[in-house]
C-alpha cells in the first residue's frame, strides 16, 4: 500500500458526505473518527486492540512526541508506524494546540513559537518549517499546518492577529512540506477564526486558494458552547472545497460527531472515548453509561448484547463496576476498547446512513436510543 | 469439561516432577505458574491476553473478592468464571495471608479472625467453614483451608501456635468442605511451621492424615533468604504424599522457580511479573531486563526475537522505555503479559527438561543465559 493521498466523494445525502482517503498506508472510509494515540499510544490499548474496535487510522501528537522520545529517534525507529506497531494510516497533529495548553513560557513570534517543555523545562522552538520536519520524520500520512489556537471567548482583535498569523503559517508550512521528501504523505490547513463568522470566512478562502489535501476546522471544542461550535462548522464548511475531506479537531461527543456530520465533517479526533472509558463512563447506543454508579453492581447484563465488539458485548455491567470501582486498569482498558467500538460503529452507521440516503432518520433513531436511556430489566 | 479433580504424575527427575492436574474447568500441566488475579482480574489483562501467555490456571483472592463485591454476588453472577470471564481453572487463596497483611484491628480467636475491611473499616469475620463457603461461592476448582500467616522472623513458640492453629482451621476445612456441594472440585491443606523444620514435619505430617487433594507449603516468601525458604522446601517435600501436587504459595522470581521445581514443587502463584511489569521491569531468557534505563532508548530490538508470544518479539526495547518513561498504561499492560509469557516459557521449558530427563541441563542452560546477561549489540 503505497498509493498516494487521494479523497474520494462517494455519496452525499444533504450536507453530509460519505467519502474515500487513501493514503500510503492504507484506505479511511469517511465519515471517520480517529483515536487519539497521544504518545504514540492509545492509552491502555495494544495497536490489534485498537484495530478491533474498526478504527483505521489513528492520531498522533507531534509536541508530545518531539519531547519525548524525539522526532529524529523515532524516524531512526521505523517512523511512528514502526515505533508503535501500527500498520495503517496516521494523522498527527502540528503541536499548536499543545503549545498553547501544556506549556509554560510561550514567546510567540513571526517566526514560530518558543516555550519551555512541560517535562524538563527545556526551552523548544516550533516554527511552521520545524513542524512540517517533524511530522516527516514521524512519517504521518497526513500532516498538519502549524497554527495559533486561541482559548474562547477572546476578543475580535485578538482572534483576528491570531487567525492571521496562522494563514502566514499555514503559507510557510505548504512551502515546507513542498520541499520535503513527501512520499504520497497529505498537509491539511487549519481553518481558524474563533466564534467569528466573518474572521472563520476570511481563512477558509484564503487557505482554499493555497490548495491544501484537505481543511481542517481549528480552535473549537475549546469552551463554547455546542451550538456555537455547530454553527462555526456550518458556516465554514460551504467555503471549504467539495472535492477535499473536512476535518472537526478535537471534536467530540457522540451527539458532536453525529450534528457535525450533518453539516459536512468527514473527519474527528477526541480523548472524550478513552479519557472518559478511563473514568468509568461508557459510551452506548443507549447513551452514557456511567459505570460507577452502584445501580450496575449487580446488574448481570452486558453493555449491548447486540454489539459487533465481544467486549461490549460480553462482560456483565457488574464486572465493569466491580473493576472501575476497585480502580482496575482492566476497567479502563475495557472502557476504551467499549467506547472506542461504539465511536467506530456510529461513524460506520452514519456511512451507511448517507449511502442509503436515510441520514436524517439514522440521526432520529440513534438520537431516540441515546434518549431512552439504558433501560433497566432488574 | 465437569471431570473431578485429579492429579496424574507423568514423569520425574530426580526431585523435579511433570504431572497433570483435571479440574472441573480443565487441565493444567505442572509444573504450572498461576497468574494472580487478585480482584476477579489478572492487572491490566484481559482474559484472552492472559490465555495468550500460555497460562492454565489463574489464582483469585477470597479476602479481596468477599469485601467487593461479595462472594453470594459474584455466585449470582455466574461464579468467578463468569464474572471475570475466565473459563479455565482457578484456584483461590483462603484469604489467611491477606488478613495478615492488609486489615486492621484483627482479632484471632480459636474460632477466627475478625478484621476490619482496609475498604469501608466495616468489621468482618473469617473462619475456617466460610472461608471454604466463599471459595465454593466464587466456584474455585481448587480451594484452599483458611491458616494463620505470620510473618518471619517470629519466635519457635508463636510459629508452633500459629501452626497448630492452622491444624485445627485445616480439620474444620476439611470437615465444611465435605459437607458442601463440591461438584469435583478441591481442597488443599497448608503446611505451616516458620523456618522451623521440626514444625513444618509435623505440619505436614498431620496434615497428610487428613488425606487434602493438594499441599500447599504457607507462610514462605515472607521476608527470609531464598536459601531458607529452600531448605525448607527441600525438608518438607518428602513428608507430603507422592501422589497430590505440591503448592510452593506466593513464590518467586524465575530463580526461585527453577530451584523449587528442582525440589519436587508443581505449582507456584506470584505477583511478580505482573508488578514488576507494572513498574519497568521485564523478565526474560536474558534475566531480568530494567526498561526504565536510558540504554533502551534507542534500541530497536525485541526482548526476545525467539519468544513465542508476540508481545516480546514484536516491540522494541526503545518503544516498551518510552512507554514506561512516559507512564503508559500500555507499557504495563505489554510488560505484564511479557513477564507472564516469559514465566509460562519458564514453566514449559521445565516441564519438557523434566520428560526428557534433563532436568539437570535445563537448569544449568536457563540460569548460563540470565547470568550472560542482556548482551547489546549497539
Amino acid at each position: 500500500m503505497t498509493a498516494p493521498f487521494s479523497f474520494t466523494l462517494k455519496a452525499t445525502d444533504g450536507a453530509a458526505r460519505r467519502g474515500e482517503i487513501v493514503t500510503p498506508h492504507g484506505r479511511v472510509q469517511t465519515p471517520a473518527f480517529m483515536p487519539v494515540g497521544t504518545q504514540a499510544t492509545v492509552k491502555g490499548l495494544a495497536p490489534g486492540e485498537v484495530r478491533s474496535t474498526g478504527a483505521e487510522i489513528v492520531l498522533g501528537n507531534t509536541y508530545h512526541l518531539m519531547l519525548r522520545p524525539g522526532a529524529e529517534r523515532i524516524a531512526a525507529l521505523g517512523g511512528l508506524h514502526g515505533f508503535m506497531q501500527w500498520p495503517l494510516p496516521i494523522l498527527t497533529d502540528s503541536g499548536g494546540f499543545q503549545v498553547m495548553s501544556l506549556s509554560a513560557l510561550r514567546r510567540l513570534e513571526e517566526h514560530g513559537v518558543t516555550f519551555r517543555s512541560h517535562l524538563d523545562g527545556a526551552m523548544v522552538e516550533l516554527t511552521p518549517e520545524r513542524a512540517v520536519e517533524i511530522q516527516m520524520l514521524l512519517g504521518a500520512d497526513i500532516a498538519m499546518q502549524l497554527d495559533e489556537c486561541l482559548k474562547l471567548p477572546a476578543n475580535r482583535e485578538e482572534i483576528a492577529r491570531a487567525m492571521q498569523l496562522s494563514l502566514r503559517w499555514a503559507e510557510r508550512s505548504k512551502r515546507a512540506f513542498e520541499s520535503a521528501e513527501r512520499g504520497g504523505r497529505a498537509l491539511f490547513g487549519i481553518v481558524q477564526g474563533g466564534d467569528d463568522i466573518g474572521l472563520r470566512g476570511e481563512s477558509a478562502k484564503a487557505l482554499t486558494v493555497m490548495d491544501f489535501h484537505g481543511y481542517a476546522i481549528g480552535g473549537l471544542a475549546v469552551g463554547e458552547p455546542q451550538k456555537v461550535m455547530l454553527t462555526i462548522v456550518e458556516e465554514t464548511v460551504p467555503l471549504l472545497p467539495h472535492d477535499r475531506p473536512r476535518y472537526l479537531m478535537g471534536v467530540g461527543t457522540p451527539h458532536d460527531l453525529l450534528e457535525a456530520v450533518a453539516r459536512g465533517i468527514d473527519m474527528f479526533d477526541c480523548v472524550l472515548p478513552t479519557r472518559n472509558g478511563r473514568h468509568g463512563t461508557a459510551f452506548t447506543r443507549h447513551g452514557a453509561i456511567n459505570l460507577a454508579n452502584a445501580r450496575h453492581a449487580s446488574d448481570a447484563r452486558p453493555l449491548d448484547e447486540q454489539s459487533a465488539h465481544p467486549a461490549t458485548r460480553t462482560y456483565s455491567r457488574a464486572y465493569l463496576h466491580h473493576l472501575t470501582k476497585a480502580n482496575e486498569m482492566l476497567g479502563a482498558v475495557l472502557l476504551s476498547t467499549i467506547n472506542l467500538a461504539y465511536y467506530q460503529e456510529l461513524m460506520a452507521g452514519m456511512r451507511e446512513a448517507v449511502e442509503a440516503g436515510r441520514f436524517g432518520d439514522f440521526r432520529d433513531e440513534t438520537m431516540a436510543g441515546w434518549d431512552r436511556g439504558d433501560i433497566s430489566v432488574l
